[in-house]
């Protein structure tokens, strides 16, 4: 049964050794356990529900509440604490696209807004509900999770929107075949949820991300129908796809996509190395980006994450004995690990995997084969359960990601880094930050930061203000250092102030237009994606004020 | 010199040989040669200008009528009788940003329209001026020309955004970089041009369409100034560089353009390979396609095409030598060529050519080795000059091109020539068309189909209404056979009518709004992109009446 309150199923639990737990405990101090609550204890401080009875739709507290929890920080401190604050009024499950557009027409005749909800693993708030006069319906696509269509000969799968990641890869599998998309929310997340929010898969370097995967689908907005018909290339003017593509349910509802995918690999397999520093590490891994080597990922992790996964992994005799023999290599304190794979043909994974060796030695990398590698893909998707064990422990986590220009990288990572750390000082509290480079192109790399730190001691409202104190620092440290505010996990309420330094008044107006176009009431998703723009942002990218000068400039 | 009625250079010549001429005769009949007009007839027609005079503007006759010519059929029969017709009221050519900013406002104070101009290329009416109460200013792009910054690390080279092929390969050249982007109108379209058309180059295999070569610039709107960062990738919402690929100037004009470069590549070969039928050849290219193999090009001639080529290329003893040694090896009438291009570190070449013949065949490919590939090379751009050669022949050529998923493949390059078979039937006329897939993709392919025919004795008129008998012809099978109107020219003036075919009305409307959003007063490149939608076609995709279903209603 999936947890109400954290991430998962219940039945699977990820321990944390005591080593690891020392190791915490040394830099950040004892955690601060806090309380659970039961699901049963906050359903009654649910209002009543100011939508009326409509076969689809379903109003219990419980339903209600779920529906208004995703997986981001201020999520995570409202179902702990028990402050879930407003909730859907409704929850309605279609199980097919008419049944979508009956409830868009209902909610229209209620004037009600609509929240749609894919599989709830949002980390910036898609799904947070707004208080308001307007009632309030949740669209949960968990239904629509068939795969309809297969095409070998053009490599095309239709699927309902709805599906979840495990879901989607079995029914291909039984026909031999891919899509190769694995975000680490893998197992909860959604197909339509992964479209609109222009989401990354671990193996992006060989799939592409789903911008390249989504052929063409069918969304419901308000304005009506659009059915988007598959071609491999075109010149004819804008893209459909990509006004939906990052729409973040502002435009309508994805009810079916289109994806291309693969047949199954005949070799796979992830190989780890070790740097000596973090500049060889990076040097190295951009080169391997920037060739043309067959490697279905990359993933280099900075030192401070390197020692904290060999911690995690336990067995401490076999990673002293590793520590000892890469210390014979070069390799010492300060050490990078960098993750490869190889998927596809074998005689081409061979060369891959040689050419990387060989690229790796000039930069003094370390070559340790197979067995950290199987370690990361068999616990691929099993990170976010660390947050539950943490939090059992006193320990908040939070993640925080971005993308730039190669030149751009190394500043920014320690630039998040600091603004973490500068964060908590400000409470005499510390952060354990450490970051991986995990989706590498030959123009530059995302930054994915770590964030572990102590529950503070006074509850719900210290926890949020100190998050938010955090959240805010880093944001802007990316938006000074010319990150995107995401590469991977969308926009929705927390990165919607930042959006207008990256897009800049006039772009931010076009989202505005086509937004308006597509759902002229303004019923879809209120406040996500075009929320309140922090103008201090916004200020920055006036017109004829080139967005370039305006990131570089410190403020 | 620039031809100011035809294509390219004067001092180059494409001669025909006698075979071919000879060729042409007993399919079509003998050609009609029709006169040529000078520059200086022509000019007289034209009348005065209603724009009041500017620094950055000139009036002159030629310079607007030049401004007023593509390449599409239509401009060619306008040039070719000196039917001009209405020509823009004045050509500016800016040579900074600010100034296109200058030549915005100026139009604007006029009432005036703008029509950017970049090399002069379109072959669907980009640059046909509207005749109507309002002035129409030209904007010449081609002093935006160069390189203004090359970032090594990120790839990254930003040029002014009038930059045509040679001149911006030059610059890269002498740095060590190439952008790979290589149309067949390479010598004289522009980087602007290509990003706002969506193009694609002859090696997209490898470096990819524009789309994926485009990473940011500087828009000049009538709302202002639109200036887009530089990422690698990010979820940040809707991409605003896809709200200007395939804007062809409705929105404004894209000044500056930051492009993804890549190192010069060790090795690079074209060789060829014979299918003893279209079948067998497009089973195989489909498998190559899919294939993981670093091919940077493949491109399949279909029987007729490859006849035609072989004869085209003269060196009568040769030719019939390889006819022989293709007989004896199984590949008789019928045959068709694959080229294919490998491009990029010499080790991974020889392993995508051992591998491509190997499961060429598998299909009964017979690999003739690089001397046809050689020569395509060499000729690589100079295919257009032939429509001079031809012209003086009493000869028109045009091409129409298209895109769509694999299963569809032969029955639209089957029915778009059939269609113009019975298009010149109706005039008792015969039409040579032929068709090559220059452009594939693991999904589907581009389908490019060439139409030789004769001059119409009757003059402007008469040959006007016959091309636009066969164009509706072809593009409506297009349309049927469920391809994009386009894969690599655009829409322009002469594809808007099949647009809604696939954009659907709400995703007309969409472009629309955007348009309008950001040209209020709709003073840009009105007609273009967004021109008249042929009712036929809208209706078939009325909201909740799946275009899937639409194109596949035979009407």
């Amino acid at each position: 049964m999936r947890r109400w309150n954290g991430w998962g199923d219940t039945s699977v639990e990820m321990p944390l050794n005591q080593a690891a737990l020392h190791f915490l405990a040394e830099r950040l101090g004892s955690g601060h356990p806090a309380g659970e609550v039961t699901l049963e204890s906050v359903s009654p401080k649910v209002t009543n529900s100011r939508l009326p009875a409509h076969p689809l739709v379903k109003t219990d507290a419980g339903a209600r509440i779920i529906a208004s929890l995703g997986q981001s920080l201020p999520d995570w401190l409202r179902m702990k604490y028990g402050e879930i604050g407003p909730v859907p009024d409704a929850v309605a499950t279609p199980t097919s696209g008419e049944q979508v557009r009956q409830l868009l027409d209902y909610a229209n005749t209620q004037q009600a807004v609509v929240i749609p909800y894919g599989g709830g693993t949002s980390v910036v708030g898609h799904l947070a509900c707004p208080q308001g006069e307007k009632p309030v319906l949740c669209i949960d696509l968990s239904q629509l999770n068939q795969l309809t269509q297969l095409n070998p000969e053009s490599r095309l799968a239709t699927f309902g929107a709805g599906v979840v990641g495990p879901k989607l890869e079995e029914q291909l599998k039984a026909k031999g075949y891919t899509l190769g998309h694995f975000p680490q929310s893998f197992e909860y997340s959604t197909l339509g949820g992964w479209v609109v929010t222009r989401s990354s898969g671990q193996q992006s370097r060989k799939y592409g991300r789903i911008e390249q995967l989504f052929a063409g689908g069918k969304l419901e907005a308000p304005v009506g129908t659009i059915d988007i018909p598959t071609f491999p290339a075109s010149s004819a003017g804008p893209d459909l796809r990509e006004m939906i593509m990052g729409s973040e349910g502002r435009l309508g509802i994805l009810t079916e996509a289109t994806v291309r995918v693969t047949p199954l690999a005949e070799h796979e397999s992830f190989h780890a190395l070790f740097f000596p520093t973090w500049s060889a590490a990076e040097a190295a891994a951009r080169e391997l980006a920037q060739s043309t080597l067959p490697l279905s990922m990359l993933r280099l992790s900075n030192a401070v994450e390197t020692e904290t996964n060999l911690i995690l992994a336990g067995h401490a005799k076999l990673i002293a004995w590793l520590n000892r023999y890469l210390g014979w290599r070069g390799c010492n304190e300060g050490k990078c690990l960098l993750m490869i794979g190889v998927t596809g043909p074998l005689v081409e994974c061979r060369h891959a995997l040689r050419s990387t060796r060989a690229i790796s030695s000039k930069y003094g990398g370390v070559y340790i084969g197979t067995k950290l590698g199987d370690r990361w893909a068999q616990n691929r998707f099993r990170g976010p359960y660390l947050r539950n064990t943490l939090w059992q422990h006193g320990y908040a986590v939070d993640t925080v990601e971005t993308a730039a220009d190669w030149p751009r990288i190394t500043p920014l990572m320690q630039a998040m880094e600091a603004a973490a750390h500068a964060a908590f000082a400000q409470h005499g509290e510390k952060v354990h930050a450490f970051t991986h480079l995990s989706h590498l192109y030959p123009q530059g790399s995302s930054v994915y930061s770590t964030f572990v730190y102590r529950v503070a001691p006074g509850g719900y409202a210290e926890n949020l203000q100190r998050w938010k104190t955090f959240k805010q620092a880093v944001s802007e440290a990316i938006v000074k250092g010319g990150g995107t505010i995401s590469h991977q996990h969308g926009v929705g309420k927390d990165h919607a102030p930042y959006l207008a330094a990256e897009k800049g008044p006039l772009g931010i107006g076009a989202i505005q237009t086509l937004a308006h176009y597509f759902d002229p009431q303004g019923m879809m998703n209120p406040g996500k994606l075009l929320g309140s723009v922090d103008v201090r942002f916004a200020d920055r990218v006036s017109p004829g004020n080139g967005l370039e000068q305006g990131v570089e400039r410190d403020e």
